[in-house]
């Protein structure tokens, strides 16, 4: 399925990009994104499932076609940003020309060896050894690498617990507004049976929204973040427990983590009350 | 202040009561509680501030007047249940007639020596030791200690890592308005100014709304259980690294917990995924 390592080809000073699965939550981010940053592209082409097809988006005061995602979809496209879940970058991705570069938003390729793992203030001297896709990590790996990883560089890090307190936005527009209407159901005293969460969301936390396997207790992105933090930090050893928790918050994730260190720490941080390095994100 | 140990006197089949707090988010559950369990009781009397006292609560279908606190409020009382802040504890327990008890619900008597700090599932057996005060530890260092102790039991616990979600209810009952009028102000797009909380509360989390020791870089909260726990596990040893964060849920804390045991855990356990006992209460 991927390509065999080579060396990129240079792309062109104005690529051509395309953005499949417009219409989402992180779609939409990345259009405004696109839009905010200036970024010098020669042509935005949007796409999205059938069901989403026709609609248009706003990208610099002018109204883009969104198209429905097919076998022919990239064929002109220089760089294509995924995030339609992973069963679409896997059908996908090897429908852009050998030239293109994909930057994966989905948990499909992460792991895959000749696939770049990017936080860009972490391991952007990585980006070049990629073959054609580019994974972005799982989103609390980004926040937990950010601070982790100068503290990494600075006394080698052993061990992160880590808890999370995850916002809706990481579950999509969809969650985003279950949020919303059944907060806004429980405050008028109405029943509301949830759609897109598998618990009641109004004014409640549960286990995050992925299967849980069985055997070890953890949800899916409980393995994500354990597996992708070491790839990132290029730590193989490094030891993760995390548990991951939906919270009742519209946007933003927040971590806790304790973190042990391979040497002891200064002495400011020995005389804390508490042994060990802890901070909110 | 307070009385050197004795041996208590019993208490009488039917027992005076007094809840000081008789207004709050725990006086109110406390009433219930009374009711529901059918506690056999001679006289229940409601104690609150002189703005509280006038009204009235249901109690066995009949109206118990609330009374303004004061220095003889107690004099023929023979259990005392307070819960209205520390500073009432430490101004009023020492009201209470020499033979009576008094139930403290807030930190002020918790970590002194002759103080019994009881979760009647784990030290039960340190009840009669009391000298006229026994402790109520804080809700967090409660829904811990459960699940705890039994596994301390089986293999001593060196280590806890704990983060919690707390709901508004620890608050009081103005934390729990604020949070309910803070989030429909949110969803009608209307400004809603923060009265008890210190950050807006509507779809938000924050450090626990306690004081943050400057030192440490510990919220109060934090530093109590993590003080609390080796006390009423009788495990002075106890390690304890806790963060404690308020969430937007309007009843029932939650906790996650990792742990390290003295000896290693069985096979079961070893093959999981992640090489530490974890669990969500």
């Amino acid at each position: 399925m991927l390509k065999s390592p080579i060396q990129p080809h240079p792309l062109p000073r104005s690529p051509s990009v395309a953005i499949v699965g417009a219409t989402g939550a992180v779609g939409t981010e990345m259009i405004a994104c696109l839009e905010r940053r200036n970024f010098p592209l020669s042509r935005l082409k949007l796409l999205a499932s059938p069901r989403s097809a026709g609609r248009s988006s706003k990208f610099n005061g002018q109204n883009v076609h969104i198209d429905a995602l097919d076998a022919f979809s990239l064929r002109d496209v220089d760089i294509a940003l995924f995030s339609a879940g992973g069963a679409i970058s896997i059908e996908f991705a090897k429908t852009a020309p050998r030239h293109a570069v994909v930057i994966d938003n989905s948990s499909a390729f992460r792991m895959e060896q000749h696939v770049p793992l990017i936080v860009p203030e972490v391991n952007i001297d990585q980006l070049a050894r990629h073959s054609g896709i580019i994974a972005n990590p799982s989103c609390v790996a980004i926040i937990a690498a950010l601070p982790l990883w100068p503290l990494h560089c600075a006394n080698p890090i052993q061990r992160v617990v880590a808890t999370t307190y995850q916002a809706a936005s990481g579950g999509g527009a969809a969650l985003m507004e279950e949020l919303r209407a059944s907060t806004q159901a429980f405050l008028a005293n109405q029943k509301f049976t949830p759609r897109v969460a598998p618990h009641d969301y109004a004014f409640n936390v549960f286990s995050h929204n992925t299967r849980v396997d069985p055997e070890s207790g953890n949800n899916e992105e409980e393995i994500k973040v354990a597996r992708e933090l070491p790839k990132i930090m290029n730590a193989p050893n490094l030891r993760v427990g995390i548990t991951c928790v939906r919270v009742p918050v519209l946007r933003a994730h927040t971590i806790a983590m304790t973190v042990e260190f391979e040497h002891p720490l200064t002495q400011l941080a020995q005389n804390r009350d508490l042994d060990h390095a802890e901070s909110i994100v």
